[in-house]
């Protein structure tokens, strides 16, 4: 057994179930050991960042990593955009990055890259493997690096002849450490505070915005009046019927603000202090209101769910959280096709236990609002501002949930940096389904521009947030792929297509037209 | 002023007159400084990888060069793989990433980046501005690290306060280095050694590839009987008839152990000696025989077409360079569509003073050696290995040179990785006609496992270089983007689709059915 073989061993021994690979000549050798191990499936990108987006949406999922199979230093940067949104999601991904064979390092080849120097900036582990003998042992060093509580991306080089030369075997899997425990110093000084404020917040992030720790922030706030919120691009989150509504911080700083302003205590789970995206002139970046105290009953790496419930015991929280959100089905609209009634639409017939993949950018508020009493469902959101992430992390978040059916919501200026994507959901038949929202415009870029102050826009500063010339054909570039593709310009078309789409299976794409 | 506008107009002053950009936020004050400006072009690209690959394109042609706009991190993430294929081709670029403002670095929000971490490894010079004040002194010293001889990537980190803050206006373009001149007792020392050796070969890289250096080797070779070569992935060569040829080493190392088994003397002109472009299990990295002086007479950063004319004066060399290519048109070819009849097709019509970007991988060897007689052209090869390149390159070459026909040639699966390239293409309606070899496949990893020795692929191996199923409609791809396309299954729709290509303007593409 060679060393990548017994990667690929300890990979699957470990639990890793899915490689999403886009490979090249140093990694032949993984490559060839995926048909001798039982236990690994291997999907095919035909680029890097939607490899590692599509890890990110499976880990996301999943609630364990996939591993991605990159060549070499420009392969795993083409990737880094999506690692960089992963790990702002805190995703659990391993990364097998092939290099050149230790002896050929010191020829400086032209594929000869920086690697390590290019996976720190996304990474919370980096390992280069330096021998056959060691790849198994690092291999299973990865996946706990990568499972450790919250999650972390973790890349492993592994130089070609560390992955053809002799190994002893699969290596045994490490204990994975859950979240640390939150002690009970620390839920009850919370708890006091929380009896004192009148006016507090809980603010959430990573597991906890699941149902159970829903229902314990529900409680909590049913006895105390906390407000639960989340943060502008959370992770994932369980929403819909039946599960407790948290708020979602607004986009710009000066809303976080108001929305802050009289609070007298913030709580936070798994969350940090809200801040703003940008800067901008003479604004503040800190959205805290001055007066207001901050306490942590959990970081990211601790327990938030046990730590919830366990306030909610010690506030004496009644049983049954309050929040819970009722089933409300949106009328189907009639009128004009827009961002609004195209999320009515999407919540009209949004199906149980979808999966929605979220980066639909300046477009996203009607879905929002019209999604959160509808069908129970996870929102997968845009977590480190890198645009492009939507449509692979819709692809990975299919691969680990075969059974749920997956809607992505997609600005178009953002769906052009990884629309490659498209092809690998064709060749897997995977079930999602594609909504452009197509404003041919870096819609956003058009406020930011007023609101940094720059005045006076000429027709060379338009042009760069205007994709009008030529206008991009969605259903073409989805064809071209093997996706079924269809525009539409009315909400009777829109309705027609989209409830379709949710009866049948399989990748489709629909274009809006705004 | 603001430090944008003044980095805009020191930009300008030192020689810049293209940036192409995808910017966000951050670089909003530098987008709206293009409009107080005159004399830069924007253009804007939906991928970094585009925007880089069209930067790395402009500079081989332009011999200057242009500045990328990016949006922090993640943008010149995005972009990377394209500067590490600049950076083997030593172009000169500035890039000038947009940065979070100051004071806004310590809040770690989600788009926060160790920028300068992602840009050192494919990078000749960095830094990150620290005051709107000496925004344009660090621009002016940005071109000039960027044309430093032989080129150079050169990224400057623009934080956005420093980009909106007041400024004291442009710098002073600073005296820029052109390449040291080589001794005459270099040259000397070279004469003799080519004198004493009866088996001798030139190894050219650089400026030196275009007619001056050639010329000059070519008289060279005309005394000496040295042969003439080039590196397997040149950036830039003048090819055809009437230019001195040159040998292209092979691409595998075993074909370059063979070609020079038997010299005694390698002269190196901003070359070094050649190595494996990947290693394989039990073969040699290094290439040259053990016998084999090596010699510089020029490093990358001296002045090689200098020292081939001192050289070939030292040596009493004719007038007259042997070698000169004569006009031979390929016939035009019947019966079946390979890249072998594609390549005398493409000899045959393409017209003077053509451009040819080459990324067709296992389809270049046709065209190779059809165009070697062809009417005279330049050749740009992928020089860092990164596939998805080729299209890019073409783009900033068509910019660059807005009177030569560009032709792209490249391979369906690297197309993929930069495909938007055709959207900026049809924006700017560049004379750029791409032929796409579509054999449906990483041709090249199906040699490569055998060569890697991975024994016995499976299924799950071949899959991951079968790009068959779905099969990607081309035509559908360009068309979604603006782009002109048609596909092509026989030598003689070929001929006639690649003869109108080459008769009228503005971008088209032809899918070459292999």
């Amino acid at each position: 057994m060679n060393g990548a073989e017994s990667l690929v061993r300890t990979l699957v021994n470990c639990g890793v179930e899915v490689c999403f690979a886009n490979p090249g000549t140093t990694e032949m050798h993984f490559v060839a050991a995926l048909d001798r191990v039982e236990g690994m499936r291997a999907i095919l990108g035909l680029f890097e960042g939607v490899v590692t987006g599509a890890a990110d949406g499976y880990g996301r999922m999943a609630g364990k990593p996939a591993a991605t199979l990159l060549h070499l230093g420009p392969g795993l940067a083409n990737g880094l955009a999506n690692l960089h949104n992963a790990r702002r999601a805190a995703t659990p991904i391993v990364n097998i990055v092939g290099d050149h064979a230790s002896f050929h390092a010191q020829y400086d080849a032209p594929l000869a890259t920086d690697i390590a120097g290019f996976a720190r900036p996304v990474s919370g582990w980096v390992h280069a493997s330096t021998s056959s003998k060691s790849v198994a042992a690092d291999g299973a060093r990865a996946v706990r690096a990568a499972r450790q509580a919250p999650g972390n991306v973790a890349t492993l080089i592994l130089p070609a002849d560390a992955a053809w030369q002799e190994a002893d075997g699969p290596a045994v899997p490490l204990p994975h450490l859950g979240p640390a425990p939150v002690s009970s110093a620390t839920v009850d000084g919370v708890a006091r505070r929380l009896r004192d404020a009148k006016k507090s917040a809980i603010l959430i992030r990573g597991g906890a915005l699941q149902a159970r720790g829903l229902d314990a922030a529900g409680r909590i706030a049913a006895k105390s009046g906390a407000r639960l919120m989340c943060d502008t691009f959370a992770p994932r989150i369980a929403r819909g019927a039946g599960l407790v509504t948290v708020e979602r911080l607004p986009y710009f700083a000066e809303q976080i603000v108001e929305l802050l302003k009289d609070l007298e205590l913030l709580v936070l789970v798994g969350a940090r202090p809200p801040v703003s995206f940008f800067a901008y002139p003479g604004k503040p970046s800190w959205c805290m209101p001055e007066s207001c105290g901050i306490h942590y009953l959990a970081q990211a790496h601790e327990d938030g769910v046990g730590a919830l419930e366990a306030l909610a015991d010690a506030v004496d929280a009644p049983k049954e959280p309050s929040g819970r959100a009722e089933f409300k089905r949106p009328e189907l609209p009639t009128g004009r096709l827009d961002a609004h009634t195209a999320g009515q639409i999407i919540g009209h017939f949004l199906p149980e236990n979808a999966v929605i993949a979220d980066e639909a950018a300046t477009s996203m508020l009607g879905a929002a609002m019209f999604t959160a009493n509808a069908r129970p469902h996870d929102h997968l959101a845009l977590t480190g501002g890198s645009i492009g992430q939507g449509l692979p992390v819709a692809t990975g978040a299919a691969v680990a949930c075969p059974d749920r059916k997956v809607v992505c919501l997609h600005g178009d200026g953002g769906a052009m940096y990884t629309l490659q994507s498209l092809w690998t959901q064709a060749r897997e038949k995977l079930d999602v389904t594609t909504i452009i929202f197509a404003n041919h415009s870096y819609a956003i870029l058009n406020f930011e521009l007023m609101r940094m102050g720059a005045e006076n826009p000429g027709p060379k500063a338009l042009s760069m947030f205007d994709l009008r010339n030529p206008e991009i054909a969605w259903t073409d570039l989805a064809r071209g792929m093997g996706v079924e593709a269809v525009r539409v310009e009315t909400t009777e078309d829109f309705a027609r297509h989209f409830a379709g789409a949710m009866r049948s299976r399989g990748p489709r794409l629909i274009e809006v037209a705004l």
